[in-house]
């Protein structure tokens, strides 16, 4: 905060409040908001309903509980304090709150919370890597024992489901999402798990992630049902080339966004280039989207610690979608894949 | 727009984008947004890889598909009409668009999207109500069936998840909270439902809902495992009549803050006043939350159409604590409770 000159942190809902303080806003209506001054202790203002929830600490943050009939905003805004110029608000906070506030307050100059978060949280320490290698585990599991399961027949929706349930059962206590695209679909990347009827013949995409111990995990892998056409064979040949090279280039101090041109380079020389319309990857932690983002145009150096998922696609409209995805963390001694489950395509039933 | 001289709407993450069109923004770092000019087309800015999932309605919006090296805040910036001074942001939009779209646009002013779509939203049509009706008769069905089903023995989650399983079953697309709150933690009203292990004696407060043909279901019933003592039951008598009183004044033409203020009265009148620590209700529909809120000083009479929660509850620090909640819809003919499960203190195993 000295550094960027922000005078006051206002944490809202997001993946930064929970981070600070172990206690995570409600996305309701009710304000929540963390007020940190650089200078004087924190405050979280909380509606008095949901302060029991609050494990006090007293070192980190003193409590201010609000009445339904008081005005959460004007309670935030008078704990600002009167010289602070510049305050920065949480990335996902609500746009009304901040609306009301820069009325209540109108001096004030803001910026994105995230100018102050981002940096701290990017860079993962012993504790945080563990945590995002056991989520990492628990869904390779789910990818490993997908390899026995039948898809012939069943619905998009089920095999999600089915995908959900394990990753609970394996101990994630949130699954954030279990993409499940068959044949066409699979060219739509964040296609919904629908009523398709999974078929003999078709490609399927299984993206999913979920959250344990407070760390996200993701993960994608293809699953063929029976044994694939060269075409598919072929091209999934070229995604793996360009996720292993991708993966291998992802060295510290080298550019985010040259690992995405790595990725996107074999792609491209395949004659794929245009099919490939998305980043190549996006930092994972707390949140499972967070900084560093694998995008062209990110100059930022990798760091040890950086924490990032490398997922090269590959879409052909109308026909089939290929996607393969690994958490890799960025360390001295090279990068390091979090998740272990076979890469192949594997054949189903 | 027009009355309220808002020049442009800017809709992103929230439930006001699906009610106008049926589509849900992601909430992502991938900024979806529907720009609406009041005198010119409306465009969704989407990232490309989520367009496959809109389905075009040209006559409502013309799409446009952003690449990721784009950057979709200065697309938005500049489908704000030149002209205009004045522009409404959903309510739930991320603050970072928000303050980056106040970068590039420094001159215009910023209202809350739901001084626009509150109004239109609150008062809910015939296929509306039929929806919050369909959703309300499976949370129904759901507390009816937990009548039956053994309490002792099992903790706080298991409860909670048989809970979220039948709405499920029961046809809700989404299960959005299953609070299980057993004994002493029955006192905090939005508590998790953790590892405590349900006992005898114990008084179980359980408030659900979930989403059903995108419209929010909501309910509250109590459980006492075994007889419950004369005091539990005493205090259950005041709440039930509160309720009731609450329910019979949400006529048509009444103010919102007159149903709380009777609850209210009810329960101070027993020598509760202090543990009734919320507002009396809130407005449901494709949010679970939305207005018109019961709450004091909120002045709006109520119209035909409104639909809104009545949930008042008695909370005992470190015993237990107690609330009853049905959906209600004010009509020409008088308020019209949703759910119909039996409202009494079941005596569970």
């Amino acid at each position: 905060m000295d550094e960027l000159h922000v005078d006051t942190l206002l944490l809202s809902v997001g993946a930064d409040l929970p981070w600070l303080t172990g206690y995570e806003a409600m996305p309701l209506e009710r304000l929540t908001m963390l007020v940190v001054p650089r200078e004087a202790t924190a405050t979280l203002v909380v509606a008095r309903l949901e302060a029991p929830r609050v494990r006090e600490e007293p070192e980190v943050f003193s409590l201010r509980a609000w009445e339904e009939t008081e005005d959460p905003v004007g309670i935030v805004a008078g704990l600002i304090p009167s010289s602070a110029r510049t305050v920065a608000v949480g990335d996902q906070t609500w746009a009304r709150f901040v609306l009301e506030l820069q009325r209540e307050r109108p001096a004030l100059q803001w910026h994105r919370g995230a100018e102050i978060t981002a940096p701290l949280r990017m860079v993962k320490d012993a504790a945080e890597i563990d945590a995002l290698a056991s989520a990492a585990h628990a869904v390779d599991e789910v990818a490993v024992a997908m390899r026995e399961r039948p898809f012939a027949g069943r619905t998009e929706a089920e095999v999600s489901r089915e995908i959900i349930e394990r990753m609970l059962a394996l101990g994630h206590e949130r699954a954030n999402f279990a993409i499940v695209a068959a044949g066409p679909n699979g060219a739509s990347p964040h296609h919904d798990a629908g009523d398709r009827r999974i078929a003999e013949g078709d490609v399927v995409l299984c993206d999913f992630g979920g959250t344990m111990a407070g760390y996200c995990s993701d993960i994608t892998r293809m699953y063929a049902v029976g044994e694939p056409v060269g075409e598919v064979r072929d091209t999934y040949a070229v995604l793996m080339e360009a996720q292993e090279r991708a993966v291998q280039a992802a060295q510290v101090g080298v550019a985010c966004a040259e690992v995405d041109r790595v990725a996107r380079s074999v792609i491209a020389a395949a004659g794929f280039g245009d099919r490939f319309i998305h980043r190549t990857g996006h930092g994972i932690g707390v949140d499972a989207h967070e900084d560093p983002y694998l995008v062209a145009g990110n100059d930022l150096p990798l760091q040890p610690g950086h924490a990032f998922s490398v997922e090269p696609g590959i879409y052909l409209p109308n026909r089939f979608g290929l996607r393969l995805e690994d958490i890799v963390v960025a360390t001295a001694d090279g990068p390091e894949r979090l998740n272990h489950a076979p890469r192949d395509l594997a054949v189903v039933g």
